[in-house]
């Protein structure tokens, strides 16, 4: 038993609230991005990769967010419409905000780097005055994430959307995705991710950002048990620890880990993992799977991303995905 | 019983974080400021009052904050100091912030009001680096104060001293002490004060100001007793509500209630009433008073204050509170 | 030949453009401000302390600026009018803003400093839009003050000003007045200075202040002479440059230059020195006075106010000047 | 004679001080930027492109400015360099800015418009202290261009740069390319535009931008004789007014005007026609061109350019101008 209830008399399954953006991905690669002279524009941001990776799994999903008032912003609202996703709660910046972009650079499979547009945008103008109770309540789970955190007045409408799912018992996922852009301190970071981390049924991160949210606190030298059981104590009932090339570890609060394995890939980019792990990983939670099924789904959806040029178009149907499984091996994965 | 636990082994009894400034008062008072010529000058800040309130009733106390790196902010350190609170954690700003100055205008005792600077302030500036988990861990209380949480890096800086004051067992007094000035937003402000109220042992403030805190979260015409229950599903154990000309009325957490009365009397101005009462609320309560009789202590107090000139500088002796209370008579007060 | 020329037809004598702000100056002199306890209130700013100097004097003035909207600005327009000086053009701030507050400390004649308030204040909000032409026209000469041009919206309201100035030969005298606090850089006052100081008739400040606008441009070393001469190829007939203790020496397009002597004084602090001598003296060289006669009055203007409390409200008038002028000697002036 | 003087001692021809950033043109034109999918990057900003212009027609060119400390900023210099234009007074900020971008919509040859990037961008951080006396009295001519003017620092550095070269006879051109973005205001538009233009010897501008820099001065319906009089009245001697598809006429101060004529062109988009024109027209001056001749090729060059997808890679070398001019004809020119 992983703790996580979902109310089935929801319409909605799973709706997001926070960045809403445009990747520009390289199309010559192999080079730095200097010598790159033609880019690919792609719906991007952490959330919105995941929830575009829902809907092609067949949830029913919706976003709550802000685009700007440009060619940018209506290229992303008629994507997230043509992924079937409900943009009821996605407004429309009228102060001349811009819409973040992402350049990335893919000089071989293991340099990717990424050339962010983070100010003055859109995403981060969301304010609490936009959240509505009503749509919160109609969704069986809320996927928050870290960057819109950033900054005011998105913070506010993240922590009000999280007085309402919790009001509400809807589940909660935090896909931590620390971005240091944008932010002002470590000290401001730390303080904002911990006090919405308190709020959350599911966390899910790499060590170093748990690590990022224990600095502060003079907590140092934590293990990956002390930091989920510290988030036990809270509100959270599944904590998810990646530690990179060695794979993801999952805590559960009755005592249980397991341990994520990956698939074989052709790898053309590292961007996209992350997300395309979170979709499969949350879908499968939510049609009632175990961790480990969870999990392995979740690194089956990841290995597909990493072989394409985008994170989001790239996400797979469900057939997709279950063609996958029945032709790829996992290695190193299990319970504990 | 109260709920409150104060340890006893703790050298300090009572540390504040938060405003530190100026009042200018205006020495020709029964007209309006335009026609003022001189004014006074005395250490103000709502905390800075508490806490000079205690020193004066013979508690351990000591201030967490930032002063100017003028002969403002100097004249604050020497006034702590010869009020014998400990100044060992006020830091100085280097980056040319000022003091916050309170020009106040009393034009009759019902007809009070303030002229605030609160640009570039430096107790605005005090930042979680600055908080020391050590120093918080030998007092038994700390008191914290909404103003301090209106703006960044003070704002994270009173996140972590809860933090720290919650895994050491530090009692802590919020005096939600709303004013909005430096504020950006309702929804910031509702935000915020919700998000340190839920780690608080004791909160006080003004049914407007628990309404503020509510109306973001669609809790409209909350009666008092729900509003306390509110936050008895959280951390605290005791909820102070002030009506002003019907007095307060305190919940604990067990389900009784008390109300304090008034004491008569001749009334300059009404600054600094909330302040005296906190101060010898507080350190009744800390000496073991039950809630009944600190209410007393605290309308005898602000009695005291409203009468004289100033709201630091006018706070009572214990042994002037107990004269008071020997030569006077409280009106209408009880448990319900 | 001084080469100002004034139009007799104008109904205004000296209008002004810049701050106007409020002075604090402590009552307990001969101290530091932190055992200050109380402060008198006066209307303060340089080019407000000179027209309200011309005022005294006799001459028909006008104040183009903008007040807080709150009882510190009220006070002002009261003093203004009382002082019987055109408020017309002075307008109030509605977004928030304050008034620029200057606390003084007076530990000995030869040891005064200032505690500035300079953040977010209404003078620095003067905009172009409220920039009269007509006004303009209607005056024989205007004063404008370099604090004026520290910020924007209030530096492109004097160029504004400048402008109509020239096109109505409207003569324009610049008191250099550089204050560091609001500006950014030293390379952005240079700028902005020199760029005024072209447009200006007659341009006075200290030698230290002519350094500060020429170091930019690689102009060092330069004498009082090589940098009169600098002004003379734009628009100026008139450049003061002052020594300090030792005097000031005035330049005139023809080549001659006329050294001011000082007058004993029984000196309470040295503020107001500027403000007063520069009243005095643009008054005798608008009655017709020769250089030297207007010197000598502003150096005499000078020593009246230096011995008083206040700069604005220590202004003497016309009576004032001339009995001071009567029982006290100048020492060390004349042409050269 | 046109009464423009150049220097032939002097190694540069012409330098410009300014934007430095970075067009990205749809590649899938004929739509709307929402149907766009793959961008082709350039170096774009007007002074760089006319810089480019001449460069490609054999002219010693030279940069003043400031790009990103990242992959877009180094291709902008690689990119200068290898148009052999001297970047030795390009700096890289260090503060984290950002390339500045300009995303273009080629709906149709008369519908197209630029999505600008223009937040928190290296070249509008150019400094004062960055501008060397040295490297200006080294050239012939210098250019600049109204969007560095629109903010500090990069303001503060145009005005010292054009004092340099007022100082060291270096002709000035300014191409007012006005652009509404980044200026807070109508006024403080017209009031930095001012100050810039009186000390140019060529404004190059459309009649909509001679307009805005008069309206705040109540010059109101001024006709392109009253313009160019305004600024022969200051240091002008040439002043080129372009009426859009009615063509351009040029005024000299010896009161002469000539009219520019138009080339037939296979239109692709309308962007980079006046910095194609200002770089072949300034180009033929500096050779000793007189003022027609000068305008024929600049509309040549702007014939060629608006008929490729780029602006700055499609300015024509010397050949590729004069063969255009041997097999086309101009239409509608000469002096009247």
């Amino acid at each position: 038993m992983n703790g996580l209830q979902f109310d089935p008399a929801r319409p909605l399954d799973l709706i997001a609230v926070g960045r809403l953006c445009i990747d520009l991905n390289a199309n010559e690669t192999g080079r730095p991005m200097e010598e790159t002279l033609t880019f690919t524009k792609y719906v991007g941001g952490s959330p919105a990769n995941i929830v575009i990776g829902a809907a092609r799994l067949g949830m029913h999903t919706g976003f709550i967010g802000k685009i700007a008032d440009d060619q940018m912003g209506r290229f992303i609202r008629t994507y997230l419409q043509q992924n079937g996703i409900d943009d009821s709660q996605v407004s429309v910046d009228r102060t001349g905000a811009v819409t973040g972009l992402a350049f990335t650079e893919i000089r071989s499979p293991q340099e990717c780097s990424i050339l962010m547009y983070r100010d003055h945008v859109a995403d981060l103008l969301l304010s609490a005055e936009e959240i509505s109770e009503d749509y919160i309540r109609k969704s069986k789970a809320l996927l928050i994430s870290g960057t819109a955190l950033a900054q005011s007045p998105s913070r506010e409408a993240v922590f009000l959307a999280l007085e309402f799912a919790r009001k509400h018992n809807v589940t909660i996922f935090f896909d931590l995705d620390y971005r240091p852009y944008t932010w002002k301190s470590a000290a401001e970071t730390a303080v904002y991710y911990n006090l919405a981390a308190e709020k959350c049924d599911c966390i899910i991160g790499t060590r170093e950002e748990f690590n990022m949210m224990e600095n502060l606190y003079n907590v140092t030298g934590a293990d990956d048990e002390a930091t989920s059981n510290r988030w036990f104590s809270h509100q959270a009932k599944l904590v998810v620890i990646k530690h990179g090339g060695s794979g993801s570890i999952s805590y559960t609060a009755d005592g249980k880990k397991h341990r994520s394995g990956i698939f074989p890939a052709n790898v053309l980019k590292t961007f996209g993992a992350g997300d395309s792990y979170a979709s499969a990983f949350i879908h499968n939670l939510m049609q009632g799977g175990g961790v480990s099924e969870a999990m392995r789904r979740g690194s089956a959806s990841a290995s597909i991303v990493i072989s394409r040029h985008s994170c989001s178009d790239a996400m797979p149907t469900l057939d997709e995905l279950e063609a996958f499984l029945l032709s790829n091996e996992e290695i190193g994965s299990g319970a504990e």
